[in-house]
């Protein structure tokens, strides 16, 4: 039928699920204008992310360093509770689906937010910048507000556990290797050291660059907005949850708790008492 | 616009989503026929759910066993799986909501189901009662097929923590007076009781009616089907799912993991190595 | 074993798990210092659900004024996301816990936060009151701050779809005559009707109480605070979306989509292209 | 501290959470034996994914087919389930990791179980050949045991929508390719055509292979075990749940039902009634 043909209020229907990633009609798929089977194989599955997030196609090397910041947050261990949660969900005879779900429900504001926090922080450092300001400048007047108004832990430093975040410097030796051969400028890099190292002078010690403070310096030399980088690192962090829920579910234990299963929890309310009749 | 003049195809839009349940137009919301206004402060809130579930007003008594069921099962600490995750998820930048559903949602049929197979198992013999066994006969059969093709754990019988689960033998006792009442007829408590008993001459010794065994009797009292009895206990541990949420967001932990702060996890996979250039 | 024989470490393990609300032993729970089976059969479901949540029994009419607010806002339809949702999760292949789930999630700020935000709002309004203003003068005061900074809908008012919803003048009225009980103040009732009447005036129009702003007049009578009422909306309209999630999973769809099976959605993206080689 | 001098209890407790997937300490992540900064930048996503799942570091081509498998299956637009709801979800105010969340969390049995199904089918073909029947004697005899005992749709044919899947024969193309380079050996291929041609010969028409069973082809050819397709599938259509969810996240909605704002549902229950007093 042609959309000619179409009564006004099915129109309607349709048009309330408008969008513009998908195309379907009997035995055609369109993502982005492109049909699917000229995708299938000939792009990567990070350029894939790209083409569905933003619209056009990233160049292979763009695309490869998309896939290098996905590689880099996959797994945190069993003591993050998005991956216990994982771990515990799979024993409790539901799908593999509905444990990634639990799991991936939790990386909110404090479990999945920090590289967002960071991208943005970095941003305004960035648009200063673009007004004139020099790097060090920029930084510095950001940094004064953020102590002066903010505070707690500067977006993207530091690590509760890690001295040094091993992951961290590889990101960043990566990114400068491809602001080298062009892919990308550099700036967010930049950014990133200058609010380091202007941290460690007020506080006389270097507190470094974390995972999430360099996943969005790859984040933001690719161009994508602060809040979609919580999205991609949904995308990674997906894969150690279906990698601890999978391995749970081939063990027998049923209904997981958090301790050992003969321990209990300290009950510190109220002492025992009765109902007045 | 009468429903006359609708199009046909706004009808359709309007069928696909067509509902015995609720009736609104504006300024009106009806439930299961009875306008909401008429419905608030007339009826309790478990008579509201048995409406909503069942499609007609069950009498106050048969809504206060209901709300004794749904009492009952509220909590179980935060060995739960459930309640560990509810507990975690408060402490990662989530809504109230959020920590809820990543808890419900592990409510499986490991978790959650048990309610219901033991209802089914019960709803079993209370069939072959009604083609003519007696209640002693009818589980007698039940429990002989039970050991001989199923096996692992009688549904409704026996708890790896509890040596008598305190509220099982609460719940029958309130049945039996119920009963006495003519709310309900008792059968099913009979039937518990002559499982738990043939299941005892087996053994050689008692393996108590269980929490979920206790509450599928009074389900199957009140005429609810197996499968919705599982709908019930996400209801019923919603609350202290809820309360552990709630008292875990009035702290000032962040991204909880399972084990204390310091501790890791023990790692048992392959040696360290390198990949091969 | 005794406390004082549990090595450093297990307690350690056990205090990171500490709650006031239930404690637990072979044989024995207790909620809040009650053992479970004082509870069961002697106070109401919404009873349970307030001593779980304030760790103190209510009294029986202030449980049912809770129970009364929870069946309230039970039910808004399918074209609520949360039912729709419900429904459709229960014909992909879920247990009726993960369509609910799924379906809870959503009620976030937008979806299930409107009581909250009403209740901090006649809260706000409520404190000012404390220290000495009237009550027409306080309201004044808090929607002129609203109106100059804030803007957007008055929490608590209006509806889109109902000129009236039936459902907050009932809430109301029976405010009211708990209030005339002593069993509540009728402070939030006032507060919510000056705001009422305070818009009124500057508008021209009046803009009535609506459901959430209702149960918030209720909830804060009863002294629960603002970020409970969002947890005490997911128990009640997870009553709503178990309904729906049932009487969808007694009808064979499978991957029930938003409209009718043979309908699509508008395409509004790219035009049709191929890949450069 | 050395693990000599660890508690038995601190050691119990770490090894509840015993994991052969990550190894951690300060400074130190290593996945599945190797140090994280030594993968991240050498191998593609693909890879990382599989050493993750699989414990050992594929081949590049085998992670590109992977990666080829992951690709096909990312978005079918908004009429599935997944998608509409994480749409819906977009709009009530939660994070982007919870509207993902809802969505994943309905890729159950049925909306994600299919691939996890067609690939069971084709494996007890193979197992039946290499008990040393035929390939067209073991597709004949599963076939033959399929529509007799079981019925329903034959796993990884048809489609209600696409007469002919356009992902599947690019797959199919793809995984003969990669077979002729030595990557696969062709054996899912031949199992899933043999299955295509005899159900043709029995119908009298073709009914072709779907996304689903392409996919299981290439999982299978790289021995991935059924259950994980389901997980490879949710990481696969996660992409698409984000790029609707934040497609949507960008526009003004607040609060998006299924059809379009004025229209509502057909109400078919009831009719209008008053309780009894």
């Amino acid at each position: 039928m042609s959309e000619g043909e179409m009564s006004i209020d099915r129109k309607k229907g349709e048009d309330w699920w408008a969008t513009d990633i998908i195309e379907m009609r009997p035995g055609l798929i369109r993502l982005r204008g492109y049909a699917i089977e000229d995708l299938i194989g000939r792009i990567s599955f990070p350029a894939m992310i790209w083409l569905m997030l933003r619209g056009e196609l990233p160049d292979e090397r763009q695309a490869e360093l998309l896939g290098i910041a996905l590689s880099a947050a996959i797994d945190h261990g069993p003591q993050a509770p998005s991956i216990a949660i994982a771990r515990m969900a799979a024993t409790c005879g539901v799908g593999i689906n509905s444990a990634m779900a639990s799991a991936i429900n939790v990386l909110g504001d404090v479990h999945g937010g920090a590289g967002e926090q960071a991208l943005g922080f970095f941003g305004e450092i960035a648009v200063s910048m673009d007004f004139g300001r020099s790097l060090e400048k920029a930084a510095d007047e950001r940094l004064d507000r953020y102590f002066k108004d903010e505070g707690g832990y500067v977006p993207g430093l530091g690590h509760r556990f890690h001295p040094v975040d091993p992951r961290a410097p590889r990101l960043i030796e990566l990114v400068r290797r491809f602001a080298k051969d062009g892919v990308v400028n550099g700036r967010f890099a930049d950014i990133a050291e200058a609010v380091e190292a202007n941290v460690a002078k007020r506080k006389g010690k270097r507190i470094p660059l974390n995972i999430d403070g360099a996943t969005a310096v790859v984040y933001g030399e690719l161009g994508f907005p602060p809040p979609l980088t919580r999205g991609l690192f949904v995308l990674s962090r997906s894969v150690g949850i279906l990698a601890h829920a999978w391995e749970q579910s081939q063990k027998p234990e049923r209904n997981k708790g958090p301790l050992p299963r003969e321990w209990l929890w300290s009950y510190r309310g109220t002492k025992t008492r009765k109902p007045v009749e």
